[in-house]
């Protein structure tokens, strides 16, 4: 059983999504990849939908840019939660993708992290799976700790550097 | 056949597209009216647009507030042309579903008119079924006249009011 | 145990919020509620967040207007996932608050809903809940049949009131 | 007879505007180009649309940046759908000229798309004057089943690169 | 000889302008006004223009919402300085018709004042006639001082009232 | 008698304002540049204002960026017309200067133009001075026809691409 | 000797600005007001700038809504601290205030405080004042505990309220 | 007693934010710098706060992008006045981090300045310190001059250069 799927409309979204999958992979969480549109694909898309959901997966996350309907609209077609990824670009450079993907009606959430924050999205789908996984809770508690040990590493840093200018 | 459909994700939106048919109607230009909605119930929708196309119906019009993907859903469709009415509304006013409408993807363009231009919506349906239909096309003239007409009869109640003030 | 908790800077967001309390109670899940400010009273807050958490809680979601900081520093202190609901309000009507939840830096991300979305914020609950609740999956899918349906027999509505137009 | 004008303010925006005239030449769509201004060369713009409307065209595509007021000004001066492109560029990047072109008054609507979005301009116009011509209709069906195709075909490429990664 | 040209594209506008002319006659500023549409009565406009312009007029004032082209199509056909207020209305609230009013193109410029500021752009025309205008130079004058009177009476009152609340 | 101003707030400017005196120098308009802050050196600005306003100076220019207060102060010390000249730049891209330079309290206008449209602020300063000057009037009309002629001979040049094309 | 000056450029903001003087009064804060403008009494607010940093004035609050001048106008004849308070209003409903003040040139720094928060200028006044006053100090701590105190007194409403509900 | 605490979110902020110790060493202020984060390390930046306020720090200035909670956190936890810059980045380019340092609920202000103005920060933070410090005014008068004087001096280059074009 695969829980995380990863859906993008583009395979050009691609080089920004790998920060998901990678991740995925350091929180040791399998996934499946998709390229499939909203509008171009649309039938293949559900398609997928119905069929990563009935072979037991647990969360969907999806990437789309400029009018970015690909996460609404799998969040339309599933009770999985659905995570979505404003990307940046275009003349509004992802502010249209945002409205797109948080401004859902009623009834049919998206949970939408930052314009082209793709690594939040696979921490968040970490997050959401940890609920009943004992040791995936460990290895988020042991990330926080990471981060706030390479801060305080980069406060030293910097201390050290503004000491030798004196 | 029926040419025109106008569809709307709520009948809240009815209120507005009411100004739609109205100028449908002026236009002598049938249409049928779907609520239906691009996430509560997609395959619905989906159905009602191929057999609007199956019946030959010419164009679709569709209205949508908020993330407002019902047009750009309908729009991946059919290859009838899809004109967007962005509603307004919400905390944005408008502002999320005219982005999420007009900036669609390269190969599925909607046909955007202004936020609650419901009114325009039709007068663009009427435009496009014009082509060759001449009666539609003096229909079209004559309504342009009857526009500039009522800005002049303004203009002259205007005058009348500054000559009084004198 | 009680898995969600739903906190709120300040009183006045209640009459919001109170939707997605009632949604919760909809789906049978149990919340509690806090009013706790992530400025005035931010120890308070983060020793709830920690004592929600060692309780057994399993998500929070977190309203805030403005610069809304609520949702962020509580997602800080947790890896329980954080709902947050960008309040509308002010001058900007709430794009401050969208953007404060939302723009979450690399590590620490908000599954962020709509502006005033409190309705879908307790739906995303379920959402996630659901999870490993084949009953609390059964609730959400009649939920999903629940909206179609009202869509369809709103649209009923409209074509008896266009029939008689005639 | 030619259907489809392409009109521009200024021979920059031919740069962009070719993927416009390489769509209509795909669909086998005759058109003719035409450089004016909306405000420098206004009388030899609208002398232009009355001739091509006399002509027998079918439909205008407008782009413009900035102010963008040639697709509006046009669009006053024919009752042929007029399909307006914001040209991104400027400050403001082309949101002043999407809401310029999109945000018509009551009465003259300007069929809007993306900003920048050339291509969908002239799909839309082969959309539009398929109406009555099934060999264009299987052209564009045809276009569409291309454009699926590509897309499997990416998501192929995808799940090939990410076997190897593993 | 009229000096200043006040055009509309609605009656609905009258209101607001209706400041623009209390101006005027403030500074004994003869004016006329004229109800015209750049889009639905284009001929008629220019044709105003061109006879304002004929009979020594020496400024125009043109307000407009929405898409705003009225200023910028007027300013194309003279070259008499044009005054563009953009007026507040729609869901852009009158951003969309500052855009399309000050964003015009290199070459053919509108003096913008600000959203629903027909006061002001009486005043700024008074400041261009009174180039070789002693008298109204002198009125210009006394009006600035009469501004900061007033300014000082209202200083005054607040002081009073400040007092009586110790 | 020197008739323009031109005022910055930084040499910086100097270069986008070039286009200003450019314009100036091409329509036979004299003027003398000023760089003076409205924060830094606003007495030496006062003055310099009032200097050139004794002088018989009949409009001043000002170009600013960022909160760009340069513009209103000058027209808050002067009677005579100021064109206010929002500079592109910082984060804002220039929509804070326009704001800052549009949105001038009642009493006191600034004739806006676009952001960055040094170009028009010249050709704005030529045609208020062209009042009373009947041979700048006819440098403003001829300049008007050279850019007609010069987008008709860009059309040509198109015209020429598209026909080697077949 | 009064530390603190509150200018307001017109006394339609005194409703408003009365929030900051009650809470300087809460605070035992001497203050005094000043209804001036930067545009239409500005050797006035000049004059009152130097005199009352001459008389030993610590820090000046300055209000200002549209173009919002007068808080840079002010910074800039001073070297005290100068708050800013965009003031709510216009079509922009005070993000062009917020700009305009926030957004100043390099040199010359306003502190400033969200769109329409009279209250926080009052209080961040007595942060910056109690730097060296003990007592203040203390105050701004009692401050802080009765608002803490208040949240809780309002969580304790809620959660009777939710109590009497079951 | 160091009177100034600088802090970061980010170690990458660093180069952006020497601007800020720059101008603090050409006051002759002490100050420190802490590397620490509102979500990763809120304790550790807590303790930072309180350590920083026990030890007669004087005012804090904080740094922060995208969501940057940081200043108004900091805010939260101690009474010194909180300078707040919002770094420039992101697909917002700043206007989230502006958005929400500057609009903190009522009770807890942060004195913001400009998108990326480090060095604004810097002075103004010399100007609250500067209150019971004479050598310190003084040296800001000096600094109010030299500017003044590099303004002239850059007028004067601009003036020759215009003397050599003629």
């Amino acid at each position: 059983m695969i829980p995380v799927g990863v859906v993008m409309g583009s395979d050009s979204d691609f080089l920004v999504m790998e920060e998901t999958l990678n991740i995925l992979v350091y929180f040791d969480i399998l996934y499946e990849v998709k390229v499939s549109s909203a509008h171009r694909t649309l039938e293949r898309t559900l398609n997928w939908v119905r069929q990563f959901e009935d072979q037991g997966g647990k969360l969907i996350i999806a990437a789309a840019g400029l009018a970015a309907h690909l996460p609404g609209v799998i969040a339309g077609a599933t009770i999985l939660p659905v995570i979505g990824v404003p990307m940046r670009g275009g003349a509004l450079e992802g502010v249209d993708a945002l409205y797109s993907i948080v401004q859902m009606p009623p009834g049919i959430p998206v949970a939408t992290v930052g314009i082209g924050a793709a690594r939040n999205a696979g921490i968040l789908a970490a997050q959401i799976l940890a609920q009943d996984d004992q040791s995936l809770r460990q290895r988020l508690k042991n990330h926080r700790m990471k981060m706030a040990a390479e801060i305080e590493a980069k406060d030293g840093v910097i201390q050290d550097k503004l000491k030798k200018k004196l």
